[in-house]
Parts: C-alpha cells; structure tokens; sequence
C-alpha cells in the first residue's frame, strides 16, 4: 500500500478510492472531471511491459496512470492539455506518493509529440474525448467540452502522435465509443498502428455496444482478435465486471 | 412452397433440406461446395427490400441467393467465377422452379462491374473467400481453394465492384472472419462505401469471434452500430441460433 500523502482540495473537489488492493485514493469534481468505468476497463485491459516507460494520453485527472501504477514498475508520463486538470493530476499523483513514478506533462499532445523524441514509449494507454467536434449536445462545461468531444484532440491527432512517440511493437491501448470503430480503424491504419485485439463492452447481453476496447501495434501484422463481450449488467440486474 | 423439379446429380452431389417453410432444397457436394453456417446467418442478417434488383457475389452453388429468395420480391443475380460451381447453382435454381427470380451469372466479378451498368442494385450479399491469397494450409481442391482464398476476388475487388453496381443509399452485407475486419473496414471506405451495422459471433459465451457480419451502405454517414453478440452454443452446449 502506498502511502497516502495530505492534498489542498479545491470547491466541488471529494476524494473517492479506487477499490484496488494498492489504497489508490483520487482528487475528483463533478465540475471538472470525473473518471468512469471506461477508465476503470482500459486499465484492466492494457497489458503493459513490466519495467520502461509509458505514457498515458489524455490524462484528464490521473485517474489511468493511478491505476497503470498498480500494474507495471515502469515510468508512466501523464500527458494532458487543461491546466486545471493537469493540476489535479498532480495532486492526485502526491497524495498517492507516485511522484517518483508518474509526471503529469501538461501539454498539447500534439506539440508534444514534435518534441518529445521518437519511439520512447513501450505502451501507450489513451481514453480520448469520444465525440466528434460537430456532434450535438456540445458541453456548455468547457472542461468537459475538450475532455469530451475532438476539439484539441482528434483520433487522427492520437494515431499520428502515438506513430511518433511509440517504438516499433509497442503496444496502444484505447477506450472508445463503437460508433467511431471504423474512424479508428482507419486513423490507426493511416499511421502504422495495426488494430490487434478488440473487445466489445455490452450494458446487458440483448444491448448493443457502448465501449470498445483497441489494442493496437506499431508496425503490427494485420491479423485482428475478437475476444468475447463484457456483459455489464446479468439478466438478475446485477453488475458483473 | 415451391414446387420443385427433377435435376440430374452428379457423382458425390446429395440434396439437402435448407429448412425453410418454404421447403427449400439444395445440391451439395463435399468435393466441390458445401455451405456453412456462415450462409445461413448472413441471409438471415441482410435487410433486403421487398422489391428492386439485389445481387449475391461469390454465390457458389447459390444458397444464400436461394435463402434469399424467401424474404424478398426482388430479382436476384447470382455471380460466380467457377463454372462447376455456376452450373451447380444453376440447377439449384431450377430444382426450386426459381428460375423467374434468380438468374446465376458466371463471370469474374471484376469484369462484371465493367461492364454491367452503374447502381444497378437495391442490395448486395456476399460471403467472400476468407482466407489472403499467401495464407498457409491452401487447399489443393481447386474448387474449394477458389472459394476460400482470395484467388480470383480480394475485400478490395468485393468493395470496388460494390461501389461500381451498388446504388448510392443501397446496403451490402457480408459475412467474413474477424480477423480480417481492419481489412474489410479499410477497403470499404476506400470505396465509398460505409460499414453501419457489424455483429459478431461467438461459438459460445467465453470464445473468441469467428464470423462477423457487416451491413454498410454506398455513400453513408460514418456512424457504427455494434449489435449484441450471437452466441453459437450455450453453456449446456446446445446450439442457440
């Protein structure tokens, strides 16, 4: 268990664990940003090297780097375009005592990738804003507008940045929405990420998708795996993962 | 139901019950064609109009156009490259007293998309070979090497040809394995043509995908549904679809 640090919450903020066995505690607001079970998936669905460095895109507030933390010994860079969350980020990152493990890198990801040097991760995990800038019910919440939909950070501006940044073999890890599968399909094609293994996340089993959940390669074989669904909720209503 | 006629059988040719109401019949022969499960469930997923002009490539010995020919009015084009298998099909045809609804054309596809008239069709089935051309355990039954390996007709001539002979609006469906569908999502969009609706299957809850079927439509509006899986067989191991 890692020791937990004291942190100056802000207005709206409250400290919510994340039910893992490591104590990970966060900073979150209704406000600003709040994870959700997406996060929660990826996490669980990337299979990171043991040691290195990886990065995590679109940090948002930490909540994916946290919980990589738990899985890999390896360097994890945190890389996020808001200040405010960026910040919250780091709190979140001293009252986990992981500063010697994570640094939140607040940056436009897409200027970052022209600077940060090529090939330096190992594994890459990204949970991107899902919709596209001209979709409706635009956030009037501007931190939720950019978390939320393509308006700093197209699936084109993830593919290209993670051609970049990723070594040969490694590994991209993404949560999606289904509905923009064949954008990310063909985003990742563009750049030489080779979607490898897919699953789908159902609400129940007579529901369609709403999560997807992408691994990808650098300069991968194209051969695709679809592994079987994640039933959300069982038919007594109760929920399974 | 149709009245049905005599036709002549070859060597190792048997006759089959499709098990429709209709009482729909087919020619088969383990030497040269046998439709699977595969056929059965992509003629069950194509929403075909009831009326119009609808094309099935890579027919084989037909049954998916004769399985089509159950839910709708439309005529219906049968294509195919072998002769042996075009011949088969034919006499499928005819032993159903269909011959006023489907006519089985053999040709290579790529040369009937030059020369057979833009937008002819209202819909589209195909169940493609599945396998790249340098895959390994190649059959050396060239009738059945044919239709497995994209010998004589790639995803991409599948998608070319739709895009020539589909109407703008006009839906395809297709079934193929999974692991080609960056392949198939690819060489859709190259040519216009949308993938909306995919649904997998699954041989049973805790296994990967081994079919997937795909309904895209000419000159659609990127938007993807991913519908609940179709389980094969259930946990006592009866087979549910």
């Amino acid at each position: 268990m890692s020791e937990q640090k004291e942190v100056a919450l802000l207005e709206g903020e409250r400290i919510d664990d994340l039910l893992t066995d490591s104590g990970l505690k966060i900073i979150q607001s209704r406000e600003v940003f709040s994870f959700s079970l997406d996060a929660v998936l990826l996490a669980r669905f990337a299979k990171l090297p043991k040691r290195g460095r990886i990065a995590d895109f679109c940090t948002g507030n930490g909540v994916i780097a946290l919980l990589c933390s738990d899985k890999t010994e390896a360097q994890i860079d945190a890389i996020e375009i808001q200040p405010r969350l960026a910040e919250m980020a780091r709190r979140n990152v001293t009252m986990n005592d992981l500063q010697h493990r994570i640094e939140v890198i607040e940056e436009d990801l897409r200027s970052y990738a022209l600077h940060a040097g090529n090939g330096i991760y190992h594994a890459i995990t990204v949970n991107p804003p899902y919709m596209r800038p001209a979709a409706g019910d635009k956030n009037d919440n501007e931190h939720y507008a950019i978390a939320r939909h393509e308006l700093y950070c197209t699936i084109e501006d993830i593919a290209k940045a993670t051609c970049k940044l990723l070594r040969p073999g490694g590994k991209l890890f993404m949560v999606h929405r289904p509905s923009r599968l064949a954008d990310i399909i063909q985003s990742l094609r563009n750049w030489k990420i080779e979607p490898k293994v897919i699953q789908f996340v159902h609400p129940n089993q007579h529901g369609e998708a709403n999560m997807v959940l992408i691994e990808a390669i650098r300069d991968g074989r194209p051969d695709l795996r679809v592994l079987p669904p994640q039933i959300v909720y069982n038919e007594a209503g109760e929920q399974m993962i």
